[in-house]
């Protein structure tokens, strides 16, 4: 019986799918600290011209330079898998399948957009790209990608993350990559902090000013800025997975896919698996898709969709997406890429038309899906995809219960080989749920309140 | 140009190479505590029958099961990768070849035999394996195979590692295994090692030891030990990846493979990528074939070929093999699966042959491979793998300085992600070389000097 479905290198996609292109309703535009839509030029201090090119454009499918495609083949196409030991456990009649991203070097789907984000910065004369990353999974896909480009890396690291998983660190210094912890003593907002905080553990906010600062004081203009998720570039990148996955059902004859599923922080591994059909549901075919986000940072399932700043320090854009407000602070869960306000605005317009469907679970019943997982599918999953296995576990479960032959498609976006500790709090009995901290989010989106609203109208047709 | 090249489930090799039944001077037998051979049913209480027969099998081709198969699909047919950015960065005409064995679930090739091994004992009513593990690559292997196969599995973990590397022993308790710190109080081998030394780190002799006693002191007659290199069975179950390599390489139409290379610490993975290129050499083929071990632990370029325990505390079979006596301690470079004083009698055998040519490097070389390896091929290598790219990086050298374009094929055997300190101390300058310690060697020697001698024949024909 097959397990796998693989796809030779001569069957890549070539082309990414943007899904801008077929939205029901057109994207609200980000906005200036003025209220007003940000022009392209605007951004140019921070993200290279051919990059913003990308962020704004509206054609359906984009080229995927023939450079970027040889350094993805060295773990793309990735397999898809069928979950046929999870299955026989579970007693479900429902084909569970998943594409397995955690066989890149870095571990996870992050590499693809870290690639074609580092190639294009390189095409544009650019020598150095900063970033911040926080459980580090991020940092290492670009540090990753930068050292087979031959290009610079600095990444700010929050503080807390930097001292407790060196690992993540190290990983980055092996590919080349300059990591410090953020905040720094290199940058104004950096120093700012540290001479209020001198003992703050960080935050992802203070780590993005402080590597969007580094990249746009660089006076040889030689330097940029790189986000692993969240804008629109990112999730046109992350599409090749879903792309790849129509192909692998193809070839094993699975003519209908019911339910689509990934864990969402940014959204870039749910809306690079989903977002291809996605398309298949705006042309009316009948699938749920489900993006799982943490009950404790109930984003997608309890934010309203409001325009919103995308770091604490209120420096980026205004982005028109689901938000708790920025100034929401996650409870420590382990899936430290899900600790995250906001919601990418490509994914947050695709809830907003009701062509996704949210779901949120707690990290105990996760983690006890991720056991099962490993003891079924032999893979450990990082804690972020974990949410993902819950989610499938409880579909598969529905359709026992249904009697129907569902088929269930997964992104397993990463393997949880750097991130063992929830495991042992897990087993040990230790680890609990963190309710939602109903206070602060009210405080947090209060403060949203006067921000701009985005006028997409919810069709409702889906 | 294509990076990678893949086989399709339908595509694995369904038998095992025995390169027993090909060898120009026969094996010569294990010996009992009486120096007379040791027959099949002496280690009966230790191993079950079905693998003991395939331990003295002369089969050449031994039928893998369908449903070890069936377990073997989530990771293999592995991906033969050409190392196209290493070979462009060292500027030779060589073409290198990879078999990524880092892509199984525990991140290494040991998993090809600790999934056999467990279904072998399943399938003769074993509930319950014992096991040691040192660095804990075998420990994982094993755990994460018997949870698919619904065994029990207790793995006594050397305790310097069991303290320092919490991770693999995490890895070892998602799959369900049990682990304990050797010596431990659970047998009498441990408790008398503790009466005598309390703050012992541990040694992987006394861990063999407490595994062994584990296993036949059950009563019950349903646990049974696992070792996971150095004996024929587990040789033999390595062999995919060279058979599969070979198919792969018809793929791309190399004709010819001049240079085989594999790190060999109990020898499994090199013998698992070369003997079925030792095959071709036996038939005349023209190739070299290079076991690489640490400079260090010099057990093939300094041990002699002798008769000598598997263990410390003198409880295994005496084995015939190149060793460096049972007493020698290696230093403790971070490779920690090449510190063993012995090699599987069947690579022993093809070095005294003169079939393959062992090579030693220093761990400072290894891990600046590794590095260069990072920066160019993008995975990040275990630190016993470094020592075949080490190996790999001179020979492509070699290939440039003659212009020749020789076709080198190389075993990852697996990731350093569980291994990165040794990166760290690379990186910062503080990584040294260890010497032989030459005094101890000459000591451990002596003490061997007695043992009886094999009789193998030196053909001298290769």
């Amino acid at each position: 019986m097959q397990v796998k479905v693989l796809l030779d290198e001569s069957e890549i996609p070539r082309q990414w799918y943007n899904i801008a292109a077929d939205l029901p309703t057109p994207m609200q535009p980000p906005l200036g600290p003025d209220g007003k839509p940000i022009s392209p030029e605007m951004l140019a201090p921070v993200f290279p011209m051919n990059i913003i090119e990308q962020e704004v454009s509206q054609e359906r499918w984009i080229d995927i330079p023939e450079e970027v495609l040889q350094i993805l083949y060295l773990w793309r196409p990735s397999p898809l898998y069928r979950a046929r030991s999870l299955e026989k456990a579970l007693g479900t009649p429902a084909r569970i399948y998943y594409k397995n991203e955690g066989v890149s070097p870095a571990g996870s789907h992050k590499p693809n957009t870290a690639v074609p984000q580092a190639w294009y910065n390189k095409q544009f004369g650019i020598k150095r790209i900063t970033t911040e990353t926080g459980a580090g999974q991020w940092g290492s896909a670009l540090a990753f990608s930068c050292a087979l480009l031959g290009l610079e890396c600095k990444v700010y690291m929050v503080r807390i993350s930097f001292d407790q998983k060196p690992f993540r660190r190290l990983m980055m210094e092996t590919w080349g990559a300059k990591c410090v912890a953020s905040p720094s003593n290199e940058t104004q907002a950096g120093r700012n902090i540290l001479a209020e905080l001198p003992d703050t553990p960080g935050s992802l906010g203070i780590a993005i000013s402080e590597a969007v600062e580094a990249a746009v004081s660089d006076k040889s203009g030689q330097t940029r800025y790189s986000l692993g998720s969240v804008l629109n570039h990112v999730m046109l990148h992350q599409t090749i997975i879903g792309l790849e996955a129509k192909k692998q059902l193809a070839k094993v004859n699975e003519k209908k896919v019911d339910v689509v599923i990934g864990c969402a922080g940014g959204g870039s591994n749910f809306a690079g698996l989903a977002f291809p059909f996605v398309a298949d549901k705006i042309a009316g075919a009948d699938i749920e898709i489900y993006p799982v986000e943490p009950s404790s940072c109930p984003t997608m399932t309890r934010g309203p969709f409001s325009y919103d700043f995308g770091d604490t320090a209120e420096m980026t854009p205004l982005l028109p997406m689901h938000t708790l407000g920025h100034k929401f602070v996650p409870p420590a869960i382990h899936a430290g890429g899900l600790r995250y306000h906001g919601i990418a605005p490509l994914v947050s317009q695709t809830i907003v038309e009701g062509l996704v469907t949210p779901r949120a679970y707690h990290q105990v019943e996760c983690y006890k899906a991720a056991l099962l997982w490993a003891r079924t599918e032999g893979f450990i999953s990082a804690p972020e995809t974990s949410h993902a296995i819950a989610c499938a576990i409880e579909e598969a479960k529905k359709a026992k219960e249904e009697g129907k032959e569902k088929v269930i498609l997964m992104n397993w976006s990463g393997h949880g080989l750097m991130d063992l500790t929830g495991y042992e709090k897990f087993m040990s009995g230790k680890l609990e749920d963190f309710p939602l901290p109903e206070e602060m989010l009210q405080e947090s989106l209060a403060s949203i309140s006067k921000l701009p609203k985005p006028q997409a109208a919810k069709t409702g047709k889906w």
